[in-house]
């Protein structure tokens, strides 16, 4: 029997522990993974993958006893050696190895380079490959932006009072209704998996007056574009007693700002390598639908089609107006129209044709859609009438409208779209680590 | 048009906010739902329900207008008054009220009083009434020490070097194997619910060397049991470059000390309210399965059925001895037989009916299983290849060894068990927000 005390310090060094303290040349040992070997005849490098990135290792005939020939790159390693400044090296420093000891081997060489800066493969190749594609320090450190952003939007609530919840993923009933569910059998029960945490949230409210969720979505779309995905991660909020929806779209642009100042502080080495400029979030023009599509139609001498619909290049332009004419990288598009938006969207009481509700769109793109909901349950149930749906399978979540919610609202953020925009990609599989698309159930 | 800056200080306070200042009989505005009112005659108090807290208010006729008589319990309001020191009242204030503004009302009475302290109803008939009977402050704080374990596992991991990941939930196929899936139609191909994220967080410990997720995940299994769910969240890490299954133990060890500690610090109110006494991690004894087995054996004059299976019974005995002999409330049992562990276990080398893994039990019930994994492509081969298993549809699982992967663990944490024996609740319903089981589907 033993005893565990909880983590020891180990003998291996991390790159932030070696940077830590000055090089004195003491002899320290270190692991990872080979990234990359390049045999110069009597020395030969030694380049080590880690998870902060890369460090340079010096192999030198005669000084260490191991058989350098039989070294292969993606073998996990450990050396023994000093650590001297070198400015050429990255981080500024390398180990010249006094001895090395393999953990593992791979089986076979990759089929693709993924110690190359650049990748010269194809999307659909990168994603067949997934598994080792990602090990590119380029590609993995998208997902290191994208954590970022996951952190600064539990961080940035957490300290705004709000209360971090995990809603159920199998529901008995979609919440945005349609036919886009994916349906499964539940012990011989009709299940679905949860569209949005919607009707979970709202309930939420009821309970702790301000929550977040960020977790998956699952939408059976049959769209095949760069921009959709069948599963992806919802950074969800809903909060109480607000004042009105401006103050939903005042919580994104805090997160927003919150989020980039924690890239910047935090992410620099990843922002660095992706050559990201962060966009600015300190101000964020908000303009009405009926308008937006006003101002367009005008400047770009095109004509309105539909005044209650957007089309997808009606976004791009919005937003293109936007950066001519204010430098701005977001938008709020508000009061959409009352047909386009859920049941539970509450509508304007100056204009009942459209709703207290907002999309924002990041360079083109709606990365999120929120707006006030309706919190008073006889208007709940009107409206429910009104269209004709059916009141069985929402008792539930009628309930909390029944025995008293405050006014309340939020939003719905999808991750992958935030991170594609704020990378400059232009397909939103470029930031999903597994993507789920029509086709594409594997890896 | 408008711009929006970022969050705007409100001019309705929160208890914090006013704790954080010298009551000085100053006039604030602050809002929350009715929870309680208690009517005395010429004076009447009002108990605001927040998030933080309750907050009393004092209604006095004749000093402000409204028609007291009119306001319901439920409501959602805003009251402006003077805040004064009040020791007999919650967080030592009250307001005395001079105005107060009706922002929503309930259209009916609630049918079980979530304003007692301690509610009087079923498991079940809470569960039915799970969108109310949850604003209760003793069920809600339930949840909210939920939060701050789950924030505890991600805060944690980050200062240790882990990255968090996000992976897929809809799957081709199930990483643990058995019937106990969910299946569903995927645009006419076969797929599942993920049972656990295992075969992603080991790849993505080949981009990171250390990830953590806190996800749902989905097992079909037909248990109706106080400690079983169908959906629920589990807290999973995978880590790279491990001298052994020890150090998952270690990392564990480390996660329960960090989460305790913020408990201590940031839940003592709700600790306080539930009468939560913390469990000691400082030292956490790690016992073999065999030995294990053998203890309970030889103290609770217990016969052994059978040397490679550990029955419920004998979990909970395990617990016993240990709390016994050792004060513990947690215990590792190590070294599980190989035949009741997944293929992708690391079997013992010094004994390959064993395996280098463990359970941590806590008060007598599984809350973590995890273990050291095979890393070398041929090993693994060989042991699917002994199971008589099938190499198709894991390829993409089977690449990473084949490319490289360094020696690794993991574990999964059942977070509804953890917080249930941590409340010392007797089902696991009790700290789940929405459960999931075979006859559970909503709300």
């Amino acid at each position: 029997m033993e005893f565990i005390q909880g983590i020891k310090q180990k003998e291996t060094m991390e790159i932030r522990d070696i940077l830590a303290e000055e090089l004195t040349d003491r002899t320290i040992k270190i692991n990872g993974t080979v990234h990359i070997i390049r045999d110069m005849g009597d020395v030969a490098f030694v380049v080590l993958r880690k998870s902060e990135g890369l460090v340079q290792c010096v192999f030198e005939k005669g000084v260490t006893d191991f058989d350098f020939k039989k070294l292969k790159e993606d073998s996990a390693i450990e050396v023994e050696g000093t650590a001297v400044k070198e400015d050429r090296a990255p981080n500024g420093f390398e180990i010249r190895i006094q001895t090395l000891r393999v953990l593992s081997q791979p089986a076979e060489i990759m089929p693709i380079s993924i110690n190359k800066w650049k990748m010269n493969t194809s999307l659909e190749t990168k994603l067949d490959l997934r598994p080792i594609s990602l090990r590119n320090p380029r590609e993995r450190a998208k997902f290191k932006i994208q954590e970022g952003l996951v952190r600064g939007f539990g961080e940035f609530l957490y300290k705004e009072g709000f209360t971090e919840v995990r809603t159920p993923k199998i529901t008995a009933k979609g919440a945005e209704g349609g036919s886009n569910i994916f349906k499964l059998d539940y012990f011989g029960q009709k299940a679905v998996l949860a569209q949005s945490p919607q009707f979970y949230k709202q309930t939420m409210v009821g309970v702790f007056d301000r929550v977040f969720e960020a977790a998956p979505v699952f939408r059976a779309e049959k769209h095949n574009t760069t921009r959709h995905l069948n599963e992806y991660t919802s950074l969800d909020l809903e909060m109480g007693f607000i004042d009105g929806f401006e103050d939903i779209m005042a919580m994104e642009a805090g997160f927003l700002q919150y989020a980039m100042e924690l890239l910047q502080k935090d992410y620099g080495k990843e922002l660095k390598m992706l050559g990201v400029t962060l966009p600015k979030t300190d101000t964020i023009p908000a303009v009405r639908f009926d308008e937006a599509k006003k101002l367009v139609s005008e400047k770009y001498n095109r004509k309105i089609k539909n005044p209650y619909d957007l089309e997808p290049e009606e976004e791009v332009l919005i937003s293109r107006y936007f950066k001519e004419e204010h430098d701005a990288d977001f938008v709020f598009v508000t009061h959409y129209p009352s047909k386009k938006r859920p049941f539970y969207a509450m509508d304007d009481p100056a204009d009942q044709k459209f709703t207290l509700s907002f999309d924002l769109l990041f360079k083109g793109m709606e990365i999120t859609t929120g707006g006030q909901r309706i919190h008073d349950y006889s208007q709940l149930i009107s409206k429910i009438e009104d269209r004709g749906m059916e009141i069985e399978g929402m008792e539930a979540y009628l309930m909390i409208f029944k025995y008293g919610m405050p006014p309340h609202g939020g939003l719905g953020i999808g991750l992958e779209r935030l991170t594609m925009k704020l990378l400059d990609e232009l397909n939103v599989r470029e930031t999903t680590l597994f993507p789920r698309d029509m086709h594409r159930l594997e890896p």
